[in-house]
């Protein structure tokens, strides 16, 4: 059976490139990156330079970029270290209702040890209102996160005009851009962003590999404490093949850029496209505003994990927008933000086509996907009216 | 030239098996381990294998294994997780003055955080006498945490002992066992500890791959929040690759244990019987109670970064116990703790060999190595009575 892999959003293959120049330092080049001698500076000058790749793409400087195990980690290391930096100015900080659990379960975090958190609504779409955000700001405001793209409706949030709001108040701001890093052109200036988190796995780098960039001179309380790695600000021994494939990644991000986004954005349309045709049957995010390989729907009398299990019976793999999807039937709380009913929000599916997906791919999804649909209605409680059975809530862990 | 690696304390090189266990992981097995289709199942599943592996090199059990991204992540976890989890209790911690900077920092950030911390003092073998634990306890401690055995001088901590008086205060005991896991036999059960940190680089595993033991029902606040990843415990995308190579690494390690602890400790003998032979020239640690593959040592009148470079030049590479050598020319904290003078703190070496190490490689560093004490006494200015020049104190960043 063909096997379709359509959730780039989970994670990406590792691309060949990449992995070529991990095996140098999984193999000969194995010195730890403090020592003095020969094969601790060659594994030094890898990190500087995977370090400078990575800078590049976003246009961040090198001594910016500071390498973290993962975007969860860089996500709590932004909204704590600044937190707990500023908190002398100030105990008050500002997301949005649709970020990460990273982000949602770290702000959860700083109010149970005296801040206090104001969580933004979103509009239908899932986009942000930067006059939400400045309403939202009081005196005591020292950090605004908001997620630059969500990987659950694929939305892009405007992220300049609020961090300019921001800026204008004196309040620092970071948003988590693990979905869109190296899949969309993204220039920290230009976005005016203090920090930005993203993720090597979204942009076909290693797993284990995340950075968090901080503009220079913003200071920030590690996370991890220990040795002088990462400037004393990030410690632990350097995963030196991960980081090197993240620099890797990263230059093929800024290289290919243009032609993965000319690649999947008609493959995405034509998916839109075609799934809306097959009744109750909605888009979820904007229909524009979106990242270029995300279509992201609601499927009415149906539960997303069937569907997933059916279509992975069909050899197509694919996510349900509930982050709580593998574990319970509860719905999304992010697709809730946006007002989408409970019973709706948890027949939510998503299609993230990537670099090696085809258009034959598409093609063939298109195809089952709407017989799928209809052999699930068939015997689906919730179009019988069951809907009331469950409960509609998703606790975040 | 030569090229002899004597720096396994600092990390090893990865295990040609283990590097093929990961491989595959690398490349068609990459789906993200909370997918429910079958790339994600076959992700997970390796997880678990590779959890249970680990488990059973120290007899615990799996689910008392938290996967990390490094040791120094495990001990701040552990350090922070434990003393937020029974703040209510009280908000004392008591560490030793030889731990890691990952340690010896996090309680530092706990005293800012309104803890309180007592910093225990070692004999000259840089030992901890259970009794002078006993004695630092208050009502108010929560937490005691003492190394296993020290990187920098080797010597392996009466830990069971230690445990037994924290257990029978009811006192959390944590040991942090980068060094000795994987590199001498370690049972949580026989030890008593309730946590124990682990890192996979040190047993000839992947960088990036760490973990935590946390006795089952000992309750932890969590360092990295975010989705359900290991229990709700710690977020972040599993590093699938090297925690599978972890797993691989420990397995080896259980099955090679004998072979490599009776490969090392004639080679470590050896070593120490020839170097101390040379006038001047001191062991750290003590005689037996140390990890086999680790000779110690303090030179008179010599700066240990000038030894590392000289010996580098003959392609021999080697630490020093300093774990701030390659950045400043200060002393380690660790041989001040044991009553080492200043100056001769300075001159401090680590050779530790490893299981590709031969005799001959160490018939080659015996010959070397007293003829570059002897090149290096010729010029230094620390044996024309200069060390008053040097600043005694390293501050650990």
């Amino acid at each position: 059976m063909k096997k379709i892999y359509m959730d780039h959003v989970a994670t990406n293959p590792l691309h060949p490139e990449v992995l070529e120049a991990m095996l140098p330092y999984l193999k000969e080049h194995f010195g730890n990156p403090l020592s003095i001698y020969e094969p601790g500076i060659k594994a030094r000058e890898a990190i500087e330079d995977a370090r400078a790749s990575v800078a590049s793409l976003i246009n961040a400087r090198p001594n910016e970029i500071i390498f973290t195990s993962s975007g969860a980690e860089a996500n709590n290391f932004a909204l704590r270290g600044i937190a707990l930096a500023r908190q002398n100015q100030g105990k008050h900080i500002i997301i949005s209702r649709i970020e990460h659990h990273s982000i949602l379960n770290s702000a959860r975090f700083l109010e149970k040890s005296g801040f206090a958190a104001t969580y933004l609504p979103v509009d239908k779409y899932g986009l942000i209102d930067p006059e939400t955000v400045k309403k939202a700001i009081t005196k005591e405001t020292v950090l605004i996160s908001i997620i630059h793209a969500s990987p659950e409706v694929g939305a892009i949030e405007p992220i300049a005009e609020i961090a300019e709001v921001a800026r204008q108040n004196g309040i620092i701001f970071h948003t988590d851009a693990v979905a869109s890093t190296g899949n969309i052109p993204l220039d920290v200036k230009a976005l005016g962003v203090d920090l930005l988190t993203l993720a090597a796995h979204q942009f076909y780098g290693p797993k284990g590999a995340g950075a968090l960039y901080l503009r220079e001179g913003t200071r920030i309380v590690p996370l991890i404490y220990g040795g002088i790695q990462e400037g004393g600000r990030r410690a632990g021994t350097e995963n030196v093949p991960a980081i090197v494939g993240m620099g890797k990644a990263a230059e093929l991000a800024g290289r290919d850029m243009d032609k993965r986004v000319n690649h999947v954005k008609p493959l995405r349309d034509k998916l839109i496209n075609s799934v809306l045709k097959t009744e109750n049957v909605y888009l979820t995010g904007h229909p524009e505003q979106r990242l270029p390989g995300h279509a992201s729907f609601t499927v009415e009398y149906i539960e997303g994990e069937a569907m997933l299990l059916l279509l992975a019976g069909k050899g197509v793999y694919a996510a349900s927008g509930s982050a709580c999807s593998s574990k319970t039937l509860k719905a999304s709380p992010v697709l809730l933000s946006l007002g989408i009913p409970a019973n709706l929000a948890q027949g939510s599916v998503v299609f993230s086509p990537g670099e090696d997906t085809t258009e034959e791919d598409v093609d063939y999804l298109i195809e089952v996907f709407p017989q799928i649909i209809i052999r699930l209605r068939e015997i689906s409680p919730y179009a019988r009216g069951w809907d009331e059975a469950e409960d509609s809530k998703c606790t975040a862990n």
